[in-house]
């Protein structure tokens, strides 16, 4: 193998010349490990709020991030494009996104007055770039891709890489002409998706999703475990089954006759709370009852939706006492419209805070699905100080229709299976997939002439890979307390190379450094020569390459020391022998 | 040499599936050569207003230019980086580039309302950065690049690349602690660009330059020669000179004495040009003259300067009656203030149109290099239909200062030998380095310990490639009649195989395909079914790949045609020596 003196001197990195400090203090910014490593270490620093800066070492992880991903999508016959951030608004009106993203999106007047926005994601693009590309069933099927810098005004930009403002995203879509063409290239793209993932070392599972404001059916989220991830998901004890907390469902009891005993409106002062008001109804024995627990209550929690671009709604949603509403449970079901807590009660009296019951409610009403017909509940009489016993749904009310916001608890049931419970995880959301449909060649109205020569209308599929993210979130999965420990596809350099001592080792470090770029390796070199020996072993372990080779005392019999810091191996090698050990420990 | 499948998938393009359509007929939305052929030969797609995105054949060239940039900063010590596009004011304004900048760089607000901009370039950030991430003297040189999206609000996007919205820049900046290393370091720089021109097929000329709105002194620009060229540059037919046009500086005469003869003021109705005061002025034989040419009178032209954050002044700018006021001049020479023509004369009275003098003006007036002292002009009276002869600079008006703002012609003397004359021609810019001094290190006040154990100021120079528009410039200069024709370095694939019958061509065209890119050549090959050999001829050179192999009639015969589109050559080869004279014609 030949490489032009460029390539070199791409692959032989001198700390005495990098743009690298590295900071032995904790930075006061940094919430999450992730975070904190790749600023302690000299990866990148913060530039804006959500937006980094890639110093080298971290470029260097990032481009090879970038290359596996451009790799897997290519092998599976993926065309790489690039479209402008900055785009108009008018496909963006079509599709109806312009007003669904709402706050979510940055957007901006040109100086013509003209709107504007930078683009989150670009289904419209790709679907009118195929519209005007293609005319026949023969141009199908399509996979095209991009590596684009993305921009979304996140309300709370946090933990670094993990949720940024601006970052790196490979977007890819899919374009078939049938249902079962589509489901074939989404099987092939989430088998990339794996080896992507496997490839760059990030251990993850991969879990059904809601497709959110994308629209869309079949979605699924790849998910990579860490304590300190944005999203919860759900396991199986049994079964295979794995979840998003949002796309969990909730299998509903199964139907029961309506019981006898009729509703019965009982005094029950100063019990506002779901905990008052079992107590109370315990001491009281309600309905002959001395067993009452929260989960035989009724909590129905009023909530605004915002409709994008349309009027607020109040929502009432009913759950067992013993379960709080998840938010994003609730954002998720109501996508793309979005809920916030209700709080002006003065302004609707027939709401009576603390005693709403879901009997001759004037507000639209979603129920949990534990809450099926011939359930009888504990729960607000719409009298002040006052409940009713044996509510029973589907006679003294019926819900407007079931909604999954009841948060997800371990040990509930799978609702896949049905014999195991679940168990609940938290991840980082490196990827989606998911099976689109035609909401955007409806939109845009795409018709291509089938091979019967009729009109067909193409189907899509939407691929996402948080490139940038995936920084962090193999940071998150691969650091000890002595710093990062990159995986190898990954790592800034196949070796580092520290030199300790000053008769000759910075010479010989630099001398040995060439002949292993020689020889393919990609080598970074501690050659700075005012740095005692730990300063140059603590910022080694802090960078995190795994393999180091110190040039130390023994450097006159000839001896170096090799150190695998994955496996805790260290042991003196011959300087002669250095370069097969190496390549044998690279694999 | 050993590729993996996605590696190999990447190197062989076919064009049964590749994301292509030609056109046949002109867009009618281009105007320049280099916008038309990447148009129809299925390059770019227009996106929104000077934004464009690549196809699959677009990006592959884009990647290649980008590849060849990286390697020459790299090999002179670049070490890249990554800044965000979306940044907050506050730099900027510490720069006073907010304000500077005006219109031409997009603003946005967040949804909380603070202020941001999609950075036009990062001086700020750069300097920031260093700021940083050294301490010492130690830490120095540094040269430091990215390669990234920029925007700006172009107030005329136009020919496509040319001039667009968003585009991708390599932007480099250096600093050093000296002015004589920030000369050597923008020498290394120099010749890097030389050989990224180069390898990229970018003919090129190097001239002196304005640094415009970034500050600074020592500045050239490198134009690739193209008649559609925005800037106009100028050389010598004697020496080396060469400069844009914004740059050239006009030799003052040799001061001369004060003339004897007194002002005199003439009736001269109905002159309100100088072509109309010219005719007179001989007619009615002025100081006794019928000599009177354009270049006798001195053109008096009222502009209205904005300076940015400052109310707008009134300026008169005094050039002689044969020479236009060259706008882009004018600004460069006013930079960052800009101009606009005055006509609202009615709010004037003391600026009389059509017969403005510099006698007594109560305006600031700034002259051409040619109005040196003791010269005496033929120039307005101030007065309605009056004139004045013998109005000598230096006696009867002082200007306030020179300009250079009088157009440069053919023919005008070389400023820098004397001996010969100026040459008029037109280039796209493609790259711009200059000295950009201590504007930024000062603004943010970055000192740094100096080897002396004093604190000490870095230096920076600047250093631009318009890496988007660089593959504009290479369709400017490689195009003929028929198509594209990209130079080897930079072209989307090494041989066209065109497969040109229906007896087997198309497999025998994929198994050479295969053959080689297995050897190391990027291939794409038409092996579109449907199509007439006529039509993918014309497609092939449209495309513009030098190397064509037909897979055609003689294939039964093991015969295949190999077509030179830059030489011309075309013949038969046995199929089993095409990979040997492919390769020699990549030499």
């Amino acid at each position: 193998m030949s490489h032009s003196l460029s390539t070199l001197l791409r692959m032989l990195l001198r700390m005495s010349t990098l743009l690298l400090k590295t900071l032995r203090e904790e930075p006061a910014e940094a919430e999450v490990p992730s975070h904190r490593l790749l600023l302690r270490a000299g990866y990148v620093r913060r530039a804006a709020p959500g937006g980094y800066t890639w110093l080298p070492l971290g470029k260097l992880v990032l481009d090879r991030i970038t290359a596996v991903v451009r790799e897997e999508m290519t092998g599976i016959g993926g065309q790489e494009v690039a479209f402008p951030a900055l785009l108009p608004r008018e496909p963006y009106e079509v599709s109806n996104r312009w007003t669904e993203y709402g706050d979510d999106i940055f957007t901006l007047q040109d100086r013509r007055g003209a709107d504007y926005l930078l683009a989150p994601t670009h289904e419209e693009m790709f679907t009118l770039l195929v519209q005007d590309m293609t005319s026949s069933y023969r141009d199908f099927p399509l996979v095209l891709f991009q590596v684009q810098t993305k921009f979304r005004d996140e309300a709370r930009p946090r933990a670094g890489l993990l949720r940024g403002r601006e970052f790196l995203m490979k977007d890819a879509y899919s374009f078939t002409l049938t249902d079962e063409g589509l489901t074939e290239v989404y099987a092939e793209v989430r088998a990339a998706y794996q080896r992507v993932f496997d490839r760059i070392g990030l251990s993850h599972t991969i879990v059904s999703a809601m497709s959110g404001a994308m629209g869309g059916s079949a979605s699924e989220e790849f998910l990579a475990e860490a304590e300190v991830g944005e999203d919860t998901f759900v396991g199986c004890t049994t079964c295979s089954y794995a979840a998003n907390t949002e796309a969990v469902t909730t299998p509903a009891p199964a139907a029961r006759a309506i019981p006898a005993g009729s509703l019965s409106v009982h005094d029950t002062p100063e019990t506002p709370t779901i905990a008052s008001l079992v107590d109370l109804a315990n001491t009281r024995q309600l309905g002959g009852r001395t067993d009452w627990t929260a989960a035989d209550t009724l909590k129905n929690v009023v909530v605004t939706v915002r409709h994008p671009g349309r009027d607020d709604e109040l929502l009432v949603i009913g759950v067992p006492g013993d379960r709080e509403v998840d938010l994003k449970r609730l954002d998720a079901a109501l996508a793309p419209a979005t809920a916030a807590l209700f709080d002006d009660f003065d302004s609707r009296p027939d709401l009576v805070k603390g005693y709403i019951g879901p009997q001759d409610i004037k507000v639209r009403y979603l129920a949990d699905p534990r809450v099926a017909p011939g359930t009888a509940w504990l729960t607000g009489a719409n009298e002040p100080g006052r409940h009713a016993v044996d509510v029973v749904a589907g006679r003294d009310f019926t819900p407007d229709g079931t909604i999954e916001a009841a948060e997800v608890r371990a040990g509930d049931p799978c609702p896949s299976c049905g014999a195991g419970s679940l168990t609940i995880r938290r991840g980082i959301e490196i990827g989606h997939i998911f099976q689109l449909g035609r909401r955007y060649t409806d939109a845009f109205k795409v018709d291509v002439l089938g091979a019967d020569g009729k009109p067909v209308r193409p189907t899509m599929g939407s691929y996402g890979i948080g490139v940038s993210r995936a920084v962090a979130a193999i940071a998150e999965q691969h650091h000890d307390d002595r710093g990062l420990l990159w995986p190898d596809e990954v790592a800034p350099a196949d070796v580092h190379i520290v030199a300790a001592g000053k008769d000759g080792q910075v010479e010989a470090a630099l001398e040995l450094a060439r002949t292993l770029v020689e020889a393919g390796l990609r080598v970074l070199v501690d050659d700075r020569p005012q740095l005692s020996a730990g300063v140059k072993f603590t910022d080694a372990e802090l960078i995190g390459i795994a393999r180091a080779v110190v040039v130390g005392r023994r450097l006159g019999e000839g001896m170096v020391e090799f150190r695998n810091r994955r496996t805790g191996e260290r042991g003196d090698v011959p300087i002669a022998d250095i370069q097969r050990v190496i390549t044998d420990a690279l694999g």
